[in-house]
């Protein structure tokens, strides 16, 4: 059973003993409002880390250069561009990649391999490693610089998504905190999306790996904003035991509370990810029940959520549940239309797979919420699974259509 | 080898001799400034037919009819409204495409068996029936009754998309005619696209339904508008052999001119219909070459055309090319980072992995064209294929997000 988990007000990824941060402007990101495009996190002890890494098969270097040394061992921290994605450059992209482990190790006194290396951007630039050699220099660390981190990260998110919770561990009070940014290219499977995590428990490497994975699965791989997975999108937790409790293994007694609180902490960033969504004006949840399997469930979640149609009628406040209906049935997951249960905020529309009279009026202005909410209620069996994302509006497409010009 | 095929000047579906069509404005399609709603193809001799349907697991009980109806034996012609769906209505739609097959064949003299139904719109309302036995008793059929048929069947088309080819078979002049309705909710494996093909030379009934699910393969199924599938696509052939010819068969001297001669309408219909799709400005080609095989060109070819931010880039003229990159490595495609070209339009853009330089105002310029053609050369295989997509506008969103409002 989960020990109790409290928000920690104002919280981010310093909020967690032991860990600092800081960001400047090299000048990569020119074409946002917020200027921090460089930023690093650093832990005071060492760290054991785990990562989760996209699927894309065009992938950034960044990616692999993080992949590579979180298999050497404990890390110390990372450091994060936003501005350029580091993709689809070449060779010259693992170089720079490498080079940037190795600027800010130098900078910090650590070695090489023990800094992960993240990127995010326009892809099919090359990173201006001397305006990053002349960032890093200019990095000032402290033990309040996750919120200039969490700027730093952003691309066109708006505003920056952090959170931090505390909770008991061996008599001793431990934290877990988060950032991520996201907005566009998001997709299941790791998106353009980059999510830190720190904590201040020591964590065993094994439950670390496993558990990231699972929580992953079911916060930030169920997130959806465009269908586009990108070629950077990595999700990493480093744990540098800073309270000083037993290691957290599998089963062990603060496993549960543990898994608990980073589950919060993901679930968060997650949804604050979807309703940020390029252009959003609204979140849209999508609760699927009764599936005949969990995989089921998470592919209805994912593609009702994923659609274009089911986006761009929740941005017209539009109860148009013919579009809920269709892209379940084009899922891939099993449906009995003569079963099927439809909810908007709580209000059903569909019974056993026949409309039933609403009050559209009620219905609409429902909608009209900054969250709306469908139930999908197949009555197939056991499996169940929720999907954030956001709806689709004039200012998604005249974001994307002026990008790089 | 194929014989010559000659495009026929203003050719539809009454082009091939015997088949007649009408249409009338029923009261269904309240919202498009085309009121024609409900349309009759008609056949003087009885069809060789077959259809082949959307893979959506929730589907129009109007679909069934169709497969029931061409499992049955040869047809006499179809029945056809847009503006409602026949979708998610529950049994009351089964009944609802029964009785529109009896109440069309009644009045053409047919057996209900003969009669095909198909329908297109708005999901979830029922059709009004005593509107449909209404508008049937005023539709006039006729011999050049094909292009107010091909209104009919229009929802947020914006132009009716017909064309019709002639080719010789055993000596004598045979025609393929062909009209689809597209615009949302389209996606390979049929949309909520709709396509009815005619043809005067008699072709056996095995044939022509390999030859069919052929030819949807590279033309319909490539084309994509939206990635949400519909509950009602349908794409039909009838053909009633007035030509007189041999019925074509499997090998037979006419059976490659008839493929090809049906490969050629099909993909300008599908071109037609990704040019038309919901606010588009532009159509898309992608156009990929060297895949490890056939299913990996396809893969890759719909992701990049179905992408939303390969979409939104070129609206905006944008040569973006990172998103294709993006776009073709989650596409689950076999891909070599480092083996991969590109071009737009021609111009070279990226070649072995690595972004070249190219003149950019030159690319914004070419990209301004109502057609933008992306060449992806994987360089592993011998695979190829074609899709066909549009740009994603403000107007779709506009479009999508008031509907049914």
């Amino acid at each position: 059973m989960a020990g109790s988990i409290s928000l920690v007000e104002g919280g981010t990824v310093t909020t967690p003993q032991g860990f600092q941060a800081g960001a400047t402007f090299a000048g990569l990101k020119t074409y946002a409002e917020d200027k921090l495009d460089l930023g690093i996190i650093f832990s005071e002890a060492p760290c054991t880390a785990a990562g989760v890494f996209t699927t894309n098969s065009i992938r950034s270097p960044s990616v692999t250069v993080c992949q590579e040394n979180l298999a050497k061992g404990p890390v110390r921290g990372l450091i994060v561009n936003a501005g350029i994605a580091n993709a689809c450059v070449g060779d010259q992209g693992y170089k720079d990649a490498q080079q940037a482990s190795l600027l800010a190790s130098g900078h910090l006194g650590v070695r090489p391999e023990e800094m992960l290396v993240c990127s995010t951007g326009v892809i099919g630039v090359e990173l201006p490693m001397s305006l990053i050699e002349a960032g890093i220099e200019k990095i000032q660390l402290s033990g309040d610089g996750g919120h200039d981190l969490a700027r730093a990260m952003m691309t066109t998110d708006t505003r920056p998504k952090e959170i931090a919770v505390s909770f008991e561990i061996d008599g001793k009070q431990a934290h877990i905190g988060g950032v991520t940014k996201g907005s566009g290219m998001i997709h299941p499977n790791m998106a353009t999306m980059l999510a830190f995590v720190t904590t201040d428990a020591a964590v065993e490497q094994g439950f670390l790996k496993s558990t990231l994975s699972d929580v992953a699965d079911i916060s930030f791989n169920m997130t959806t904003i465009d269908g586009d997975t990108s070629t950077n999108d990595s999700f990493i937790v480093m744990a540098n035991g800073m309270v000083g409790n037993q290691p957290i293994t599998e089963g062990s007694s603060g496993a549960e509370t543990f898994k608990q609180a980073l589950k919060e902490v993901c679930i968060h960033l997650a949804r604050e990810m979807a309703r940020d969504g390029e252009g959003a004006t609204r979140l849209i949840v999508v609760e699927v029940e009764g599936a005949r399997d969990t995989a089921d469930a998470r592919k209805a979640a994912r593609t009702v959520a994923s659609s274009n149609l089911v986006k761009a009628a929740v941005y017209g406040a539009d109860p148009n549940w013919g579009r809920l209906m269709m892209a379940l049935g084009r899922s891939g997951a099993e449906v009995d239309e003569a079963k099927v249960d439809l909810f908007i905020n709580g209000v059903c529309i569909m019974q056993e797979g026949r409309p039933i009279p609403f009050h559209r009026d009620a219905v609409v202005a429902l909608m009209r919420s900054p969250e709306v909410t469908f139930g999908l209620h197949l009555n197939l069996g056991e499996g169940r699974a929720t999907a954030w994302g956001c709806d689709l509006t004039e200012q998604y497409v005249i974001i994307n259509s002026a990008y790089t010009t």
